[in-house]
């Protein structure tokens, strides 16, 4: 099987390029490993990371000297000028780092997130569609980390059904669930949250609010935190309370759902099938599945029609859903593809 | 006095093009008023929101359906497609929006974000400079919203106070902290936050870790939320239990320092003269100040040299410290700039 750094040396080949330039945070973790901070925006000091490839090497790092010192050990790594009380110059510092290790060479880049005050000084070509098929497949080092993600995700989970009661804001619910999940990380960790109680379960995906929580409220939680620059996922729907039938019979179709898709989930499944598969037995808006990676939302999308068909070492969340009449229910695994099926790595209680 | 519309036409009349374009976040909150979630990176659905700007009417908003649900009341805005079980367009959906909007009007961009596959279709001109420049005096309803966000950093700054004990790590200390800001905002928030107890308060800025405080501690906090796209500044350092002399004769220059930074805060005085000012009395490796807004380091950066000349309506941020022997102290206070001197707007507590 091909390593990230063949198939960016496949992509590069096809594409008639010499180097291949990753600027957006997902594929610069994806080919380096560097994870760098994202929770307050664009760095004012500096241009984000940037990873190459060429045929020469392994894939380097191009930073500023601040983001380089979380350069992942052993990773080769050209520095810029970074943090500064002279006059900042985001553009050409980044640019002739660049260049010098560039050259004249055409590069691939991601065209959607590729800045054009760089672009324009560089002989260029658009790959993001072959990138993103490419990330679907993960090397054994991305399952470790995709593994470490999602046992964040069973501590969050845990800490929410264990601390939510009625009288708690979701927003207090929340706190004590980052809380969770940043003492288990050892530092600050992005996290991607739904949390939604009562008659707000309907709104399908929304971050909480000070709405406070009720006896016998439906409360969903969709966390998505990411470790090392790996995103893990889950969702749980949970009575306050003693739930009503008509909260039970829910709960119990989607949790019947999300087990047969589960058993599904094989190499070479069609994911426009499976996702045909679960929709025939539930209507909800949204996606019925993702890969997930450096993204938390990634090939294969589980979305009607998709041609992508499930291999082994694809990560994938499975979350169909149900709205509706204030009582919103969504459930989530993610399961890594096997060679004649898969493993379920989500370890949370996904009771009621 | 220009308000931003104002300043904007004059960007797009000096650079010669018949429209604004603008990608930044910052940009655009500072055009449309609209602030979207930045804490989990790139929506992977959707391009971010765009601002434009023609003589025709205010500012409009180009963005996705689903970032269009936090248009500001009154903002004119074009909607393309977002979250989708269709194939994914990014670049497609927002073009399409794009040209329909921009049509062949040549467009002032800033260059270092926008992105290429978008630029490659516009006659373009980079106004980066410009911007960064025309954003450093504020109007009316920018200030009302650089107040809200610093009252989320005295909150922060109390309960960080309140909450710090030997025993406890600098992470709990961070999550008790992050809750009470959030709960003061009555949703998420992102904050930059340095949290550095004992010997790593010499780093001078780095993200809380696992560290556990003993008695004895300096305890150098700074935090910088964002309410409404705006955002507050602040760092206070506190003695865990009574501070030795020399932690007191430190503390006391540094408070010195900034009390007489704040006194030559006034309209006419140069960025540059004031950083001289205050960094001949201290050494420290950082800028001695900047303004705030729609990021958390913009102009007038009070930086060695820096020609930019402080002026009525500017909020900035002086920030002196001293680093070494494990006493790494820094505080800070943020100043409107006035008529005749500056109304200092942060209000939490500055003591040791």
């Amino acid at each position: 099987m091909a390593s990230r750094y063949e198939k960016a040396l496949e992509i590069i080949r096809a594409a008639g390029a010499e180097a291949l330039l990753a600027a957006s945070p997902s594929a610069v973790t994806w080919l380096t490993g560097f994870a760098g901070d994202i929770q307050t925006g664009p760095n004012p000091f500096a241009m984000s990371p940037f990873a190459l490839v060429t045929k020469d090497g392994p894939p380097m790092l191009i930073a500023s000297e601040d983001d380089a010192q979380a350069a992942p050990p052993g990773c080769a790594t050209i520095i810029f000028k970074g943090f500064t009380n002279e006059p900042l110059r985001l553009v050409g510092n980044a640019l002739r780092a660049i260049k010098q290790a560039v050259g004249s060479r055409k590069v691939a880049i991601e065209a959607a997130t590729f800045p054009v005050a760089l672009a324009t000084e560089l002989t260029w070509v658009d790959i993001s569609a072959e990138l993103a098929l490419a990330k679907a497949v993960k090397d054994p080092d991305e399952i470790i980390k995709l593994r470490e993600a999602l046992a964040l995700c069973d501590v969050g989970q845990q800490e929410a059904r264990r601390c939510m009661e009625a009288g708690r804001t979701e927003l207090d619910v929340w706190a004590t669930v980052k809380a969770a999940i940043e003492r288990k990380a050892g530092e600050r960790a992005p996290v991607l949250v739904d949390l939604l109680s009562g008659p707000r379960t309907d709104l399908v995906g929304k971050p909480p609010s000070s709405r406070v929580l009720q006896q016998g409220d439906l409360v969903l939680i969709d966390l998505a935190p990411r470790r090392s620059g790996y995103w893990g996922d889950s969702c749980t729907t949970v009575a306050l309370g003693k739930p009503s039938a008509s909260v039970k019979t829910r709960y119990r179709m989607v949790r019947d759902v999300l087990e047969r898709a589960t058993d599904a989930i094989r190499p070479g499944i069609v994911a426009g099938e499976l996702d045909t598969l679960v929709r025939q037995q539930l209507n909800y808006p949204h996606h019925t599945g993702h890969g997930l990676g450096t993204s938390y939302h990634e090939e294969p999308r589980i979305v009607p029609n998709s041609p992508a068909v499930l291999a082994p070492n694809m990560v994938i969340a499975l979350e169909p859903g149900m709205y509706g009449d204030g009582m919103g229910t969504r459930l989530e695994r993610v399961m890594l593809v096997t060679d004649d099926g898969c493993e379920v790595l989500s370890q949370y209680d996904l009771d009621l």
